[in-house]
């Protein structure tokens, strides 16, 4: 178990006051902190790239932003609030009636002291967000006001933080996480963050399989890389999108858009091996980046552990989602089940898997120094119904490793976990009574 | 929705008391009746002809029948009820004991209002039908009675009535019905009638495939149909036996042969947007013509909806299945479902499916004109957990849509109507984003 | 039904006390006596001989063995229970001390009247089995005690009963039992007995296909037996490891490691059928030989059933497990239900099936003069809905048989025993309405 629970407070409290968006000095600035714990690679793509059905956007920048009353007073101000700005509004300084600035105004009435979040990328436009107890404070029908943003566009550049991590193993898995919220803790700057943290932690194993972690603005970000490194994406084994994990409500994961997929198994197994209650969100079209990955052309299963998961809590895309909702210890946690997860994953090399050298009857056990001596004991199963001991999975092992079956389904079959049938396997491949061989699915 | 209750009342009083068999003039009556709501074909089949494993048989006709006692007075009478004759009955007139009579007797003892409804086709053999309240009242041991049945056989020919609707798409759906039944309201002169009605509904529309709509008398009928139109039956696409459509009881459903045919996924899904529960019945080898129609040399998968099922309700094959156990209203909504179902089964071509232009990520939406322009917005499920927005259908129609996956697969995949999904994806062809392709089982 | 209680009841009498090991005297005195029954061929395979990833061992016998107290008075005792010795100890005669006297002492604290049943095959080591109760009654700290075990090893022989039944088809099916346990009752003297009258019945019998019965010691006669005729055993169909048939509890039949197997689905039938409530075991790799048979070498599909299965009743491997726990009348329904399931697995070839010579539509079942000659009767599913009519069986079997579903399959999807379906397809073969094909699975 790693713990970096202060580290992750602190950076937290670091990054939490910064504006991204898709574009901009924000998102730079964010990653260079997250540099500090990770040796990422900025990439920049300009503003009018095209990426398959996308453009690369130009780069937003806002310097201040505010509504006055009649008397001058700022009842709406960007510098208390980065999201009281619609990300992307275009600039304006202008005196409006109320019936006009009105249709630029967005409020939950069902969460009358949170200010949403709301962003016009791809639509020229502006607008505020605040709560509904300040709408009704100062907005009224008869007064006059004064709108004012003073932000601007250029062509610039899209910012993706990158680092690959090479294994013994040139076949890659992807971890994506996206870094376009502004003051919004949950989702997602506790992704940002577990995925920093994630990447200094695989960064000190040995590793079997490769790793590409990134950093984009979500969606275009997302495309704007698969565009860039088509042939790379193409060939991930199975991906991760790290979002909403630090959070006070259940764990879940969202599953995979092919449900069988091992890692959705994987992930099952090891909120079971934690004692961990969780929920199953099967793949939806709706979600993050997952819907670039997954894609007809990648066809990546992606999955997300998360707690709690977007769209699944009040707070979610507003003020509220801020640092009094996430906590370093919950981040902690879930950093902790993705470590878990991906060592797992590192493990097993779904190209291969094992075949047992003396298929005719048992082998004798006894020669390996790990058979009960004393035989005519009682059921092995009696005690621990759903516990198998040494010999049941050096048996199972054994009994289904006929070349054909690969060790997650075996995993599965016998309900133990990899990391202990891997064991298992090695010890028999040393022993010379397993052999590796190449799984033909 | 359309609306025939009047008419349908008028032709459920015009038929009923006609006496239609196997063959003859009651059969070739009903059917000129029918042709004033449709333009049948009557074929006629000459009697002797060999049919696959049987033969057409040959014509019957009846003129009077009863069974008088030893007063003179009919006790039982074919002129008041024509099921009070076994059909195909021998002629006959003669004095005979209650110990020979007995055995050509046929009641209810669990029924013992209602006239059983008997037939003897293959078996040469004579027989009456009456209550069992009557049996009681009429008959005793020590009694004579005379027999009259005025019946004969004659070389003549089966009919049937057949109409052929073409669609763009030469390829056929098969709508059967049987009018063999004498005076039998729910089984099945509702069927008649509604396929009647169904048939000139189908007239009125631009239909993309075509149908062989054909009134058969059962079982010797469809083998008598199937082995003159082998070819044809054999390239059939599905098909509907039309039965049963007017009852008092719930709805239900035969489901065809094969339980994943498309067919049943879409009559459960108009059952449920109709709000109408339902019984599901799977296929069973007792039944109505989809044993022929089903059988190996055709396979065609046939379905059924009914209100109540032959075989499922008390008054079945019985005088109690008379114009007070049917409405019209029933039969209405009846042919409204089956006008929904063929209206879905039209619009799919499952010879064709769509395949996605842009695979790579997600197309641009608002580039189509129907993404809200404004992001960030709550979990698009949140509200409708089970339905789907326009912008969810189009997303996981453009996800699925691989080339490999029809749209009857997407549909039930994404838990929407046939109709909803086909809509979008023209609407998406038009834009450019789906492109038709053939679909390779 | 046969009858063979009083016998059965005799042979338990008889074979009971005899000292059977894994090789030895008693294996082949209680293989004499089961001669008596059956034409067994005895086989002997020499000590030292390699059978894959084992020797057969060196032949064990035991003459005398006891433990005497201080006093001189013996207080275990092999002559009073062969239990009393762990199996292939080594001879000994020594005074020692409590603290080393017991750690060879085996007792079972919660069943403290028990005495266990314990072998050390491959570890040269000696030891005694006693209950609990005496135990406690005559063992202490300080007490001195004097052991003898007249036992020895030599270069001998495993000993093996076969018995090779040919029916018309040479390809066969197994029948194995063991011989290896003491004087305990139910695992297995019960089983070994059973396959002497089973195998004693199948001699009658005019049987399709050919059966191979035999009797080893556990394990390593499996292993032996394999290893000796692994051509022969590679072509086995299927087969039953006969054990644990005669207890005081429920049914239970072990599945084979394919759930799917026909075996399993017979077995189950017969179960219903005979109206017995059973436990459903599922393939375990802990067990009896099917561990050797069902090996990836094999893979033979191998069955138990038990009553009450090892591991399962608090008795098994103890001296409680003795002639007061088993009754014969209880092995004599075992030996009908192995009757049974065998002559349903002798009717069926699965290499055969049959098709349909009538393919298009119904065939005219009152040619066969089996169809009811009165038609219109009420649903014939009406008053038995679990039960098929003898014209239902036909119907269904005409529908299914395309020549590519075997009738197995048809057996369960219609619900039926095989021995009615197969009594049912004869008599359509011998109308000429089915002809057997080749099945191609």
């Amino acid at each position: 178990m790693v713990d970096y629970i202060s580290e992750i407070d602190q950076y937290l409290k670091r990054l939490f006051p910064i504006t991204r968006s898709l574009t901009g000095q924000g998102n730079r600035e964010s990653l260079q902190i997250l540099q500090e714990i990770l040796p990422l690679k900025i990439l920049e793509y300009f503003s009018g790239q095209k990426v398959y059905d996308w453009t690369v956007p130009r780069e937003w920048s806002i310097k201040d932003a505010h509504i006055k009353n009649s008397r001058g007073e700022k009842i709406v101000d960007f510098k208390k609030n980065n999201l009281a700005v619609v990300s992307y509004s275009t600039a304006i300084r202008q005196k409006m009636k109320f019936s006009e600035i009105i249709k630029h105004l967005h409020y939950l009435k069902d969460l009358p002291q949170a200010i949403p979040y709301r962003t016009s990328y791809y639509n020229n436009d502006w607008g505020f967000c605040l709560s509904f107890n300040d709408f009704k404070k100062y907005f009224s029908q008869d007064q006059e006001y004064e709108v004012f943003i003073d932000a601007g566009f250029k062509d610039g550049s899209l910012t993706i933080g990158e680092l690959l991590i090479q294994g013994q193993n040139p076949q890659e898995y992807l971890i994506s996480t996206y870094i376009c919220h502004p003051s919004l803790a949950n989702d997602n700057l506790s992704g940002a963050i577990l995925t920093a943290f994630l990447g200094k932690e695989l960064l000190k194993r040995k590793l079997n399989f490769s790793y590409r972690i990134i950093f984009v603005p979500e969606t275009i970000g997302a495309i704007t890389y698969c565009a860039n490194n088509q042939e790379a994406m193409r060939k991930i084994n199975a991906g991760f999108v790290i979002t909403c994990v630090g959070g006070q409500g259940k764990f879940s994961y969202k599953q995979s858009y092919n449900p069988d997929c091992f890692l959705n198994k994987f992930i099952e197994r090891i909120f079971q091996d934690n004692n961990i209650e969780f929920i199953t969100y099967p793949f939806d079209i709706n979600g993050s980046d997952e819907r670039q990955f997954s894609s007809i052309g990648f066809r990546i299963n992606t999955v997300s552990i998360c707690k709690d998961k977007y769209y699944e809590y009040p707070y979610y895309h507003t003020s509220l989602d801020n640092l009094g909702f996430v906590s370093p210890q919950a981040i902690n946690v879930s950093l902790n089940l993705y470590l878990d997860i991906i060592e797992q994953v590192d493990k097993i090399d779904n190209n291969f898997t094992f075949i047992n050298t003396k298929p005719n009857c048992e082998a004798m056990l006894s020669n390996l120094g790990c058979y009960p001596v004393l035989g005519g004991r009682l059921n092995p199963n009696q005690n621990n119904k759903s516990k198998k001991t040494q010999r049941d999975i050096i048996s199972w092992l054994l009994f289904l490793s006929d070349g054909k079956t690969c060790l997650a389904d075996i995993s599965s079959k016998i309900d133990i976990s990899i990391s202990d049938l891997y064991e298992v396997a090695i010890f028999l491949e040393k022993k010379g009574i397993l052999k590796k061989v190449k799984y033909e699915r």
